[in-house]
């Protein structure tokens, strides 16, 4: 099958792509850089997809191309014949999206919409969706199931634009019967691939837990703020469940096998009011306090990580996990790597590019 | 004041216009006729507002613009200097919805992002949008309050762009506090205006009850279907909020006074964590089932109306009706009509123009 990522060349773009390399897929990745600044070698191609290139020892066809610019796109769908699209492309900044929600609402919500009007048009009918677990808002239940509700207490609009691309591909599945439409709700992704060559690049200051830590412990930043202390968990810190990249780059793997050999097709068959669409969680189905989570990385780093105790953020929870069995028995996937490897493996990609991909 | 309003040659564009211009409002008029056929004159221009122009003896100023063409919105805006917009062009049609979501989706949303973001840079603060009791879903209490909850259960792709869009104008809202947002949540509008020169002109089949009661009753069309009988409510038949248009228009209005003398900024200074964004829901506060409104179209008409019965549809619920007490008590607003002038009003209008506008 041939695939169009989009967002390729970003932490799981980049991560997704090579699994899919390895397991005999092919794939044209296109990008717009919007969530890094100099990640593209002198040419305009992404490091990250030439290093994906080195590994899996393909080539990696990629196209600086914005979702948003639809005659952009038209032309990557009349020049290519796909049989499916891998939908990553979106701003993703949760606190820059309180400040800017217009630019968030328009450029997560223009792109997909823009996607799947080329989809329709091209007769492409099978799409993946890179949604989150933001989607639950805070949970009502846990573990959260793919059945917990969604959509109330979000309090951001990059976790409204998850939501709403959701509600949006389920009312386009509806109508489209023939189409096959997978949610993939991600945990908390973290890690990096063995190889140290692909990796989480971030944008100045990191605004997830993991690369935060690994700046510190390798003394690119001071200290870190653990948002709140006194939470109902194990030792106070909020819990989340953290999942290795390559084990989320694996779960795309797994949905594009299942529509591949029509099993969801036969679904569709058996129940009424099936619509095509499956919603997967993504996760370990464990959880891991924040201390849990810089202790882990000291260990595999023997680096000192200076933490600080700050106030919770609006909206934190104290514990957020999933219940990830649905993938298991429909997919066929689990996650496989656990804290160590997480922290291990970050760890190596950290060291090996103390810059990122700027090195 | 002068405002901008969108949607403005419809059913509650019209009547709003009307309103607005006798409340010493000056607007710009902008529509697509995305909803409808034939409701331009040889010139292109809109019947139903010159019409306005003819009960106010105002001049009625209107571009024929889609609110989806960014060029051609923008140009509306460099040409004139407006204190706010009400946004009321949205495609409407729930079965349609359901059977084109992408259509749906892509120009209401898109239509929307374009409004606000012309707003944000020509320095238009007070917006005004056309929203729904759909947003509410199937309610979870009654009467419903601005505070219900919204976002669950709602059934069709329409009612999920009113509700999308409300969450991203309360996020903007949000994010610029120096906006006033008025959430206008509609419950079912009905009637015209007294003199008969305007009211609904739906194209087609009409989609909503009364406008199919009253084409039944000029013999326009044979029966109508009744949804479902064995809902517990007074005879069997759905409730729904009836709600005269020109109270409805007359709602805008007042949301517009009340930002005119700095209400809302009022209660911004006092209220931490409001953010420049009100609700409100505007409807009678009483409900009638689907036979107390043929009964009172019967009455006015004096004409037979033959009825059958048919299944519910999905989605649909016994009982739908709000409190709209906040919108009396903030904006010394409260629906002024009822059953009788309901039904009278769309009778003078429906007898008058026996083909709507097209006549």
């Amino acid at each position: 099958m041939h695939l169009l990522v989009t967002g390729a060349a970003g932490f799981i773009g980049s991560h997704t792509v090579l699994e899919l390399l390895n397991s005999g897929y092919t794939v044209l990745c296109i990008d717009n850089f919007a969530n890094a600044i100099s990640v593209t070698d002198e040419h305009g191609n992404a490091i990250s997809l030439k290093r994906v290139a080195v590994i899996t020892g393909k080539e990696v066809p990629f196209k600086n191309v914005d979702v948003c610019d639809e005659k952009a796109l038209e032309k990557i769908f009349a020049e290519n014949k796909f049989d499916g699209v891998i939908h990553l492309a979106a701003l993703k900044a949760v606190g820059e999206s309180v400040a800017k929600p217009l630019q968030y609402y328009s450029n997560n919500l223009v792109a997909s919409l823009n996607l799947i009007q080329m989809c329709l048009k091209y007769n492409v009918k099978n799409f993946v969706f890179s949604s989150s677990a933001t989607v639950y808002g805070p949970p009502s239940e846990l573990p959260i199931t793919e059945k917990s509700q969604t959509g109330q207490g979000i309090t951001n609009p990059y976790g409204q634009t998850k939501y709403m691309m959701e509600q949006i591909l389920i009312d386009v599945g509806k109508a489209n019967p023939d189409w096959n439409v997978v949610l993939l709700r991600y945990f908390n992704p973290v890690g990096a691939h063995k190889s140290g060559l692909i990796g989480e690049d971030p944008k100045g200051v990191p605004n997830n837990l993991m690369p935060y830590v690994s700046q510190v412990a390798i003394g690119k930043l001071p200290v870190l703020t653990i948002y709140g202390d006194k939470f109902d968990t194990i030792d106070g810190t909020g819990v989340r469940d953290y999942i290795h990249v390559v084990d989320l780059a694996k779960g795309h793997v797994k949905a594009f096998d299942r529509i591949k050999v029509g099993k969801m097709k036969e679904k569709l068959k058996n129940t009424v009011g099936n619509v095509g669409t499956e919603i997967y969680n993504l996760g370990t189905g464990v959880g891991y306090s924040v201390r849990q989570m810089v202790d882990a990385l000291k260990k595999v780093s023997g680096r000192d990580i200076p933490v600080k105790i700050g106030v919770p953020r609006p909206g934190d929870v104290a514990s957020v996990y999933c219940d990830p069995s649905l993938a298991h028995e429909k997919l066929g996937w689990r996650a496989e790597n656990g804290l160590e490897e997480m922290c291990a493996d970050l760890w190596n990609w950290q060291t090996k590019n103390p810059q990122g991909f700027s090195a």
